[in-house]
């Protein structure tokens, strides 16, 4: 929960709470079980929510029709507009029960292989959380590598191209009147690379000493 | 992995194996672990394979750019079209070695909070897994539920539509000379709802026996 930005726990009778082992595996997200509501029912652990989201992979009768955790947490985040939603887990044994469902407008399953879908609870728990927080839209590009270099200009990618066919020509390697086809293999792979500006200081660094040698 | 679809574990000198223990644990996956591949070094585990993904949360140097998990699965499925790839995951305390990471084309993150971004190993692999099974296509429509019922005719509704008015005009509820804004709510409710075809007969039923009480 804690690593998805989730912090609101509310527990349904809980058989031992608070659990020192509990506390152990929490770690770092003790915190969230601090601050756990526990209750004697799922009525009211939902009093003051708009909208309840049941995560259950039983067929269930008389529910809404099941949505994909995808979707379901895209509609949780749009309803998240209106007033607090809640997504309500069963226990790993049991699950939730036909009446627990029916106080949920929604239900949603995660989709799993036909040839076994037996999921663990934190398993499901941590799969909804995490399509919470991309569906929230909290997540921006990907952080930038700390020495991801300069990008390589267009006039330093074809100074290198040059170089390289220069130096291709004169190791005998490349025959001057066709250079075309190896010079259109390495731009397709320098392309695919995207050279950066230290890259190619590099190869010409490595270019001239072969060019000496030869 | 197995409720994902994923069936071909690699394991790089585990401590224990076979285990006990992570046989109880796997339950009904324990053909996974029985079927796994033991090898000394993460080199040979990526032996023949085309490309693979590391899965690590510390920042690399000399690393490709990193993708987050959805777009790493996203490119993972595009490859298997060329050979088979691999995802690489270090074990829970050292992650893996910026060596290990070497060994790898690719660099894939799971977004995270920033005030707590501890994943446990067994829950990022979760999520990548179903990133992947979501990736390779495999799901489609959510299941129907059993007795999702025939949805109502066009006719059915207007009729249902009438009746609420005559009976709320005859129970006096309604001024028949303003009729239009109360079945416009009525409208609205049930086309969010969308109507079955048998819940247009119980609630023509309900509407009737009201009209006989008035």
């Amino acid at each position: 929960m804690k690593t998805m930005g989730l912090s609101k726990l509310v527990l349904v009778r809980p058989k031992y709470f608070p659990d020192a082992q509990a506390d152990a595996m929490a770690t770092g997200a003790v915190d969230i079980l601090a601050g756990a509501r526990v209750v004697d029912s799922l009525a009211q652990a939902l009093s003051g929510t708009i909208s309840a989201t049941a995560l259950t992979a039983r067929r269930r009768e008389l529910a809404t029709p099941p949505r994909w955790a995808r979707q379901a947490a895209a509609e949780m985040i749009a309803e998240t507009a209106l007033g607090e939603v809640a997504l309500v887990f069963g226990n790993e044994t049991a699950g939730l029960s036909n009446d627990e469902v029916s106080l949920c407008r929604h239900w949603a399953l995660i989709p799993t292989s036909p040839n076994y879908h037996s999921l663990n609870l934190a398993q499901a728990v941590q799969i909804l959380a995490y399509e919470l927080r991309l569906a929230a839209g909290e997540v921006g590009a990907p952080p930038r590598v700390a020495d991801a270099g300069k990008p390589a200009s267009h006039d330093e990618v074809e100074g290198l191209m040059a170089h390289l066919e220069r130096a291709a020509v004169a190791s005998g390697f490349l025959d001057p009147a066709q250079p075309k086809r190896l010079i259109l293999r390495m731009r397709r792979l320098f392309s695919r690379a995207g050279l950066e500006h230290e890259e190619v200081a590099i190869l010409r660094g490595m270019l001239s000493s072969f060019e000496v040698k030869n």
